[in-house]
Formats: C-alpha cells, structure tokens, sequence
C-alpha cells in the first residue's frame, strides 16, 4: 500500500468519529477547528516530506521485503538508523517550529517491540506476536500513532494501587474470554488529536499490588469510551480573532488532550502486557530512552528556526554588530548544537 | 491634603480624559475594561496600604515641615529610606503578585531631583525650582506618576539624530516663548494607563548633534496630543471569557502603553532639561541605578508568591519531600533572597 | 590595657609553648619557619591595621565603659556593628590577599555569647558568666582566638556516640569536681598555630546519646596535651626552594592545623556547654550564621585583589580591550560585589 | 616494521641526546628523573595497550597495504575512525588518569595532511609529497610526534611582524638552497619531552606582512640548536620528597616544555609550509577542529576516574547516601558524558 499523502491523512483523519470536546463543548469537526488545525498541519509534514525526493533517504526506509515505509513507522535496525532518525526530526523542526507528534508513536513502536519480545520468553505469552501484525497493519496503512504514558497520577507518594481513587493510573477492570476492559486516563497526549491509532504503557515501573495497572494495548482513536478533553493553550483563542499577523507561528502550532478511557473494550490481539508487573519499567525505560535521543532533533530544529528569527530581530534594529548580542546568539547555538550532538552520540 | 483612598483613586483616574486605543479601537472606559482593569487595582493596593496601621512605617513618610506624603512621592534622605523603599516594594509584590507601576515614578523624581540641581549649577538654568514645584504639587495631591523613558530607536546602531525618521526618538519640534512642543512616543510604559502625570525622560547619553533630543519633562496623561496604544500581553482576551476559575491572577496584572507625542505642547515650568546634551547620559544612569534596586524588592515579593504556589503544587501532588522537588524550590529562595540582598545591601 | 602592636603580637605568640609538628617532626619555632611564617603575618596584619588611624573606625570598638578594644574581640551590638565587621573584614583580604584567621574566634566569641546566656536560662548553669570572664580577658590582653568546630567524623551517617572509634568526635571523658578532661581532635583549623587561645564548640547537633559530645570551652593554645598536625598545603616546601620571585603571595599565607586533645584537662570557669545536648545545635548554627556572613567581607577582599591581578595580566598581554576578556572581568566584578552585597544585607 | 613496545620505546628516547633544563641547571638524564617520568610513563600506556589483544581493535588500524600500525600515526579515513580515536582517548583517559600527550601529534598529523595537500593545488609547492614521507617514516618507526602551536606571542594586540621582539612568534630567519634557518619558541608543549619528533605549526591566521611566520615542519627532538626549558607544575619538587604515599596519582603526570629554537636549521625536504600567509589560519583551524575532539575522548577518560574517586571518598565517609552528593556524583556523569557525546558527534 502506498504512502499517504499530505491531503489523504486529513481526509483519513476526519472520516475518524472521535469524540473530542474544547472549552467544555463537544468539537463538531475538529480537523476543521481554527484553534486545532494548527496542530494537524504540523503531522502532514511528515506526510508532504515523506514525497519530496530531497528527503527521501531521511523520511522513508524500505524495509527487508521491498516494502516503502514512512520512517516513522520503523523499527530501527542499527546504529546508521538511529542517526537518520534524529536528523529527520531536526529536519520537521526545522519545516514546522512546533511539535510534529508523530515521534512518540514511533518511539512507542520500538519501545513495544522488544519489551513483548522478551515479556514472551519470560512469561510465555504472545505479545509480541499481537504486536508485529498492529505493527504491519499500521506500517501498510501509513498510520500516525499516539503513544500514550503519562497518568494523573493523584498522589504522587502513592502507588497506583494505593491511591483513594483508584482510577488515577488506567487499569483493567474487567478481564473476558475474548479481550480486556481497561478505565483511566492519560493527560498532555499532544499528538492524540492527530493520530488514527494510540498505543498505551504503563508511566512507572510497578509493584506486585499493581498488577491490574501493568497494563499495554492499542486501540484507534475512535474506540468506543475514548473521549478527548482539549487543554487550553497560551493564546489558543487569540488565533480565533481574525487578526492576519497576530498569531505567532500562524500555519504550525501542538495542543494538548486528556484522554479518557471510559470502560474501553480491547480484544486479545490488541493486548502487549497484562499484568506481567516486572516488565512494565523495561517498558518505560526503553521507551524513555528513545524518547529522549529524539528531543536531540526536534528541539534542535526548533532551536534552528529560533535562533534565526533571533538574529533577523537583531538585524531589524541595528544591533547585529553588538558584542552581547552576538554571544547571546553563539550561546544558544552552542546549546543547540551540544543538545544535537547528545542525540547523534 | 490628605492621602486618597484606593476608592478616590479609582474615581481620579475616571475622570481624566485620556486617549487609550486597544485592538485598533478606542476604549470607552479604560477603568472598567476587564482586560484593563486588573494592573489599576494594583496601583490601587499603593494606596489602600498606606492607610493600614501595620504598614504605615513602610508606606508612608512624615516630611520636615510635617506633611504625611505617600513613600511613592518621597524624596530618598538617607540609607534607611532605601532600605524601606525595598521593603515597600517587596510588600507589594507580595499582595499583588504582579507590576504595581508606581516605582518607575518614584525612581523618577529622585533621579530628576538631583539632575535638575546639577544641570542648574552648570548651565543657569531653572529646572530644579520647576521640578521641584512639580514635586510638591504630585506630593499633595497624591499622584501616580509615570516615569518614561524607553524610545521606539529604529535602527539602534545609529544616534537619535541620525535615524532615518527623525521621530524615532522623542524631540522638540517647535520652541515657543512659553514652552516647547514635542514629537515623538515612549513604549513599553505599564503604568501609563493608570497614572495622573508622566515625567518624560531622555532614554540614553547624548551627543551635540541631538540636542533636540535631550528633553525632560511633565505632563498630565490626558494632555492635548497624548495617545496610548495598549499593547497585547499573553492571553489578555482569555479574561473577557467568562470563565470563573480560568484567569490565572485575576485580580492583579499588568499592561503595556506605547504612548505617542503627536506635537504635545509642555509650559515652560514643566520642563526639566532642554538641550543640555551632557545632562542626558547623567539623568539615565541615576534613574537606572534607583530602578534596578527598586527590582530588589518588587521581583522578591512577586517571587515569594512564586515560591509558595510552587510549594502548594507539590503538596497537592505528594510531592512535597522528593529531594529534587525540595532542591528546586530552596534554589528559587536562595535566588530571591540574593536578589533582596542586592537590592537592600 | 593598650591594644598590642604587630611585633609586641609576634613575640607574645613567640613565647607560647605550643607542639607543632609538621612532615613527621617537631617545628622547633613555627614563628620563625619559613612555611608557617607567611599565616602569621595575616594575623599580624589585623593588629597593625588597628593601629592606623584612617582604619580605626573600623578596626577598634570603644566600649560602654570606655575601653577600646579590636574589633575582633567585640560582642555585635547593632545592625550597624555588623556592617562594619564585613568591611573591615574585606579591607583585611584587600592587603593580605589570603585568610587572616582571626575572624573565625569573632564569630565564636558572638556565637557563645548568646548560647551560654539562652542555656544558663534554661539550665540554671552558669556558663555565660564564665564566658563573660573569659571574653574580658581576651579584649583586655587583645589576645586573636581560635574557634575550633570540625571534627574529624568517621562515618558521617552515625551519631558521634555511634561510631566505631568513640573518639572521632572530640568528647569529655571525665569529670572531676574542679573541671574536665576531654579528648579528640579539632580538624581544618586555619588560625590555631597563631592564636593564644582556642574556643572548642561541637560540630552539629546532638542528641541524649551524645551527651558527652555536647561540650564547648577554651583552653590557652600551649596546654598540657594540646597537639598541631600542620596539614600540607599545595606548593608548601615551594617555599623554602630559596627562589625570590617564585612563591606566590610570598608575605602571607595559610595553614591548616589538625589539633588533637589527649586528655586535656579544662578547669570549670573555662567550660561554656557540659553535656546540655539540645544547646549544641543552636551554638553550631549562631557559629554559622555569623562566619557565612563573614565570608562576604573577607572573600570579596581577596577577590579585589584576584581581579585586579588578572586585569593586570590582560594589561601585560596587549589583551585589555578584548571583549572576551572584558567580559570575565566584569563578570568576576558582578560575582564578588554580589558576595559583598549578601554580606551586607 | 613493528609496533614498539612499551619498553623499547623507552630506551628509544633514551637514546636521544635532547637538551633539556629543569629549575636553571640542565637535566642530565629526563627519562629517569622522579619529575619528569610520570609523564613518560602515560606515553608509554600508547605503546603496552597496543599491544593487548582486547584493545587492538581502538589502539591499532591495519593500512590499505596490509602495515598494522598504531593509530596515534594514522590518518583519518572515515567517521568510523574519528569514533574510534573518541574511544581509544577515553581509555587512555582511564588508564592514566593524566594526558598522555601523543594525541597533539595525531591532530597535528590530520591537520597538516589535508592543509598541505591544498596548498600544493593551489601553490604548487611540493609540501604534501614532504609531509607523507615524514608520515611514512613516523608510522614505520612508530613514533611519538609533539605537535607544536602556541608561540609566547608578546603583545596580543598586535600581529607577529608588528612584536617590538621579533621572536615572538617563530619565524624563518634564513633561507638557503637546502632549507630553511628557523629562530623563536613555542610554548607550554606536554609532549615534547617524550617525543621522537616535532611537527611545527603556525599559531594563528597571518597577513601579507607576516610571510616569514607563515612556516610549518618537522624536525627531530634532539635537532641542533632545540633547547627545552620545563615549567614549574604545582608540587612538582613534592614528588622527590621520598614520601609513600604523598604523591597524587604517583605513577602517571604531566609536564610543560617552553621548546626554544636558536637558528635551526631544517631541510627542504621537512618543510610544510614556508610563506604562504593564506594556509595558516588553514592548519590552526583544522588542527583546532581535530584537537577539540580529541578532548571528548581524553578528558572524560580522566573525568571517569575523578568521579569514580569521589564516590569512592563519598563511600569513606558513609556519605554516600547523602542526596546532595548523589546529586554531585550525577553532575559530575552528567557533564562527563555530554562532553563525550559531543567528541562521538
């Protein structure tokens, strides 16, 4: 199957009936939103580039099979690979100035990847296995994917388990013949809005007592139970009033959505860790790992954008040739390259 | 005369005619604009405290012939009036949490009273016996009073009088035998909007060739010629929405005038410098050198509520003994507390 | 009895029989030896200072009864005392460029004072009138004193009656009805090879178990079974390599003595705290309080003389007008003036 | 030819009849004297580690003509090598705790075989034909090479030819049919103590005027009319006090060589570079580029030992629980190995 277009993912994305609600109204069309679409036009970059015979090499890998595959669905193979990723991101920085959300579904992918590997040959399970076909149907399709981690939490003293309110780490809450029912939420999911599939982990590692909360599956973004209630956003109104140079970065921009499982159905092959406790902070490990690496590109792409506008303002008021402003700009080119090369390293 | 209550100022204010423009409109009523409101009551808590028993010490000062004067309208005497002078503003930011303005005019009656001696004593001329009249007049009657001195510059590599628009600095157009008339606008003024007087000061050291340009004097914020252009600030509409909870520091805040000079004519009497290009640089330095202590107190207070919201917020997330949630906020006190000893020493 | 002049102190030091050793030996005359020489000249200077009348506001006290005393022998009486014991503290590191030692039997004198009087009123000892007799011997002989605190601690996460050595924090172990016998070691202790006197303190506070560390006197620096270890300084025997231009700071200099007690005996009028655990840490604290602030006069004066020398190395180097260079000085200014101003305030 | 071993390198610059002076008086035997060989020593790790299986891979490459040499004498070929010089620094770091000076020569050797190779294009000189001989020679011998830059340089402000001493900066003094006669200094040279050989580069970017410093070329260490003066390090007499245990990290150290040139004289063949101004800022830049990265390697090497020491001394003092200095020990790793990340990018 061939990789989707800028214009195919916007239209694959509004044929999703998600359910997302803003300033307490539910969004009729959010993919047509003034406030969301900002958002939505960071993602397609990832699509636009993926076409561009510039950046192939970068945004495309082609896997063992022949297969075309946008980067951001792959599995890293090597050393080479993980160089590639960091500077495709720079590069989306660099294109966007904001977050393009897709990295974390990536980075979910191979955290997932080799975590169900090694949970099946403790345990016994075939996790990986349900893992590997999500994984295919989502490199075939050209899906953009949410991966979702971080929990309310409540106190955060406390285990999961421990909690008055139970429900402040999402848990499963019923286990059936045929898949699993899981509760909770999962806050600042910036791509979620974006995606067509989540992939949820547990946030910590976890005890024993936990076991209903060590808990990994994907489900689309349209499941039944999934709501999304938009965080509101430095200035997110002030793009709905109609100002044509009052908005910042006007064409790019992120927002930010709790996520809320209200009894969501996830059958068996869907599942990646039920239980198995001690895998949970392999899982959040390696996700992390990967996670941050990624920061060494996209930040430094942003880094790029903004310390180019730094310089263009101090070019504006004649003070390009100022000592304290020439070591402002080399400092955060120093920082940005330092942060680059960590990612590199 | 008496001290005015929070309530006379609120209605002084009222009754000037000022000139405020806002999203491209004129605003009707500047005092009762929810945007605009919250940074008059914080000038407004400039008064309230100095009729509170507990900080008269702080807010008020008795002068030699026996009149009780606010401290903002107070001429400094010695080391212990400096020291109260940050202990005032330190007070203030801790009931405001935000810019209270009123410093930037009392940082410029002392900064122009010993100026205005100076230029006297060189140059024969009578801006001392003027400002000093002026003073009196701010004193009794218990005004706010904005200092302003920061100039749109254009190109900052170039002097004043070398700009390619020659009003990019403010500057005397015309010289009657009663006064002068000047051109030009002072931006980023946040307490314009909310002060009975203005005292306008150059906004660096001058040369022979920008004579025009070394200008100093008063007027009143609705004088014939004077216009302010409120500035945007981050998430200012958010305040019109409705929402109960959702406004951050809801009762105090700020605002930023870029105030224009469009051929202002100022009487003779309240001028303070007129062409003494030396006096300039001089005026500059004693306003910057009061202003940056004055930040050791006001920045302090502000940040005492800092440091407490984020306490509470640690708390609230159980929290409160992780050692690098302790570590951060004993670096935030260690921070402001240096600052405060900085300002005090 | 007159304060004493810079030799009249050498000589007295000269005449005290202390036990010092050094690389394994004795030091037969640790005033005349060329490494220990340069430390005693730092201490020598807060006598010659005391001397000279455009110092004497800040070196000497008059005191209520009319005696004047050097200000290093004076019990703090006001916000004002305290200001001027920092800049006579920071005059001191502008002319030796090294620690003077005698600022640390100063913090103590104060730190005693107020302990002793706080204990006796809660205890009904009468530790304060013993202190008040020794502190009135000290002023009118002008004698410099030590203020020994750190022991040498073993495992710091035990207790000092938990540790395996019990003698690894310096404790009594008798009490005979005329006094004490203690036994331990003092480390780090800049000043004791110059001093006539030593005030023992603990080192933190103390709980029931520890009651025999809960101890603080002052014994003479020669007593009975009082030992200096002269810990090694980098680039000591430098010294005596007879070059005339390759020592450094050649006239002064610091030491650091390990002072151990075996079994000194100490007579009741010299004991300040005997066993009353709970005042051990508010004596250790006032000590704090005292010497951090002294570190903003002494620290900033040998800092003076840091920048100057480094200004007139760039001089030396053609380099002055390099920004870079520029910068670092100003930045060492802005460090140590923020000291300064900490200490102040 | 084969590699050396640590023992015949050695006795290889044993044989050399350098002159060498230490505290006015000249050295009759460097390799055996207590000051100078430690430094020795962290050379002589370049030679024994090539020699263990386990360290082959990063200490040796095998040359596209089948020559296995060490790769302090290889030239980079690809992105793969500069990792592996990273590393191979970062071990010699560990091992010796100190420099081990022969990565000047490597930089040095990378920096002039580029640089030569351009002027020759563009000059049509035969440096770079000179410089592989010189190359060749180094490998097959496998020697250490000193790489040398800094001259004294004099009044920083001003360029070479305009020094009131022109020797300030080395410079051709004479040119003769079969070489050149060069005269001057370079300052603070690690290495040259132990080096076979010396390659001499220009220390900065030079101008028209500065022709006869334009000059780059190898000679031996024991040339006629080289001189090398050690500086003093601190405690560098403290290792000839016969102590045990008193000696820092005993059997590793390093030493600084100001290398006098009095009228050398240096074959054409030898010869670099000799005038052409435009390359010198060339070879200073490319060796600056190749030495910055060295220091990725061999500072967090000895950056590996310095905290591993500290936690050792935490461990001692049963402070190793304390957070404070678990944050310290983090810092420390954390600053380690962003400088490393940097060198591997």
């Amino acid at each position: 199957m061939a990789l989707m277009t800028g214009e195919q993912y916007i239209e694959s994305i509004r044929s999703l009936k998600m359910k997302v609600y803003m300033f307490g109204e539910e969004v009729e069309s959010p993919v047509d939103d003034p406030i969301l679409r900002p958002s939505l036009n960071s993602v397609r970059m990832t699509y636009d580039l993926a076409h561009m015979p510039e950046y192939e090499d970068l945004m495309t890998v082609v896997q063992d099979d022949g297969r075309k595959i946008n980067r951001f669905t792959h599995i890293h193979r090597s050393a080479d690979d993980l160089v590639k990723k960091v500077k495709m991101l720079r590069l989306l920085g660099q294109k966007t100035a904001s977050c393009f959300q897709r990295c974390v579904g990536m980075d979910a992918f191979n955290a997932v990847y080799s975590t169900t590997f090694e949970t099946d040959k403790k345990c016994g399970t075939s996790y990986h296995e349900n893992f590997n076909k999500f994984l295919r149907y989502c490199q075939d399709n050209d899906l953009t994917v949410d991966g979702a981690m971080t929990d309310p939490k409540g106190d955060r003293s406390l285990a999961p388990s421990a909690q008055k309110d139970p429900d402040m780490y999402l848990r499963v809450v019923e286990r059936r013949p045929d898949g699993i029912v899981v509760r909770g939420a999962k806050a600042h999911q910036t791509g979620a809005l974006n995606s067509h599939e989540m992939i949820v982990m547990p946030t910590q590692a976890m005890q024993e007592a936990d076991k209903d909360y060590a808990v990994a599956f994907a489900v689309p973004m349209d499941a039944e139970g999934v709501f999304m209630i938009i965080g509101r956003q430095s200035c997110d109104t002030r793009r709905t009033e109609g100002s044509d140079m009052d908005v910042g970065n006007a064409e790019f921009g992120g927002v930010e959505a709790l996520v809320i499982f209200d009894d969501v159905f996830v059958p068996n092959e869907r599942v990646f860790l039920n239980g198995e406790t001690e895998f949970a902070g392999m899982l959040v490990e390696r996700f992390a790992g990967y996670h941050r690496q990624s920061y060494g590109g996209c930040k430094v792409g942003v880094g790029d954008v903004l310390i180019g506008a730094a310089a263009v303002a101090a070019d504006y008021n004649g003070a390009a040739k100022a000592s304290h402003i020439k070591d402002k700009l080399i400092e955060m080119t120093h920082l940005n390259e330092t942060l680059y090369s960590c990612g590199i390293a």
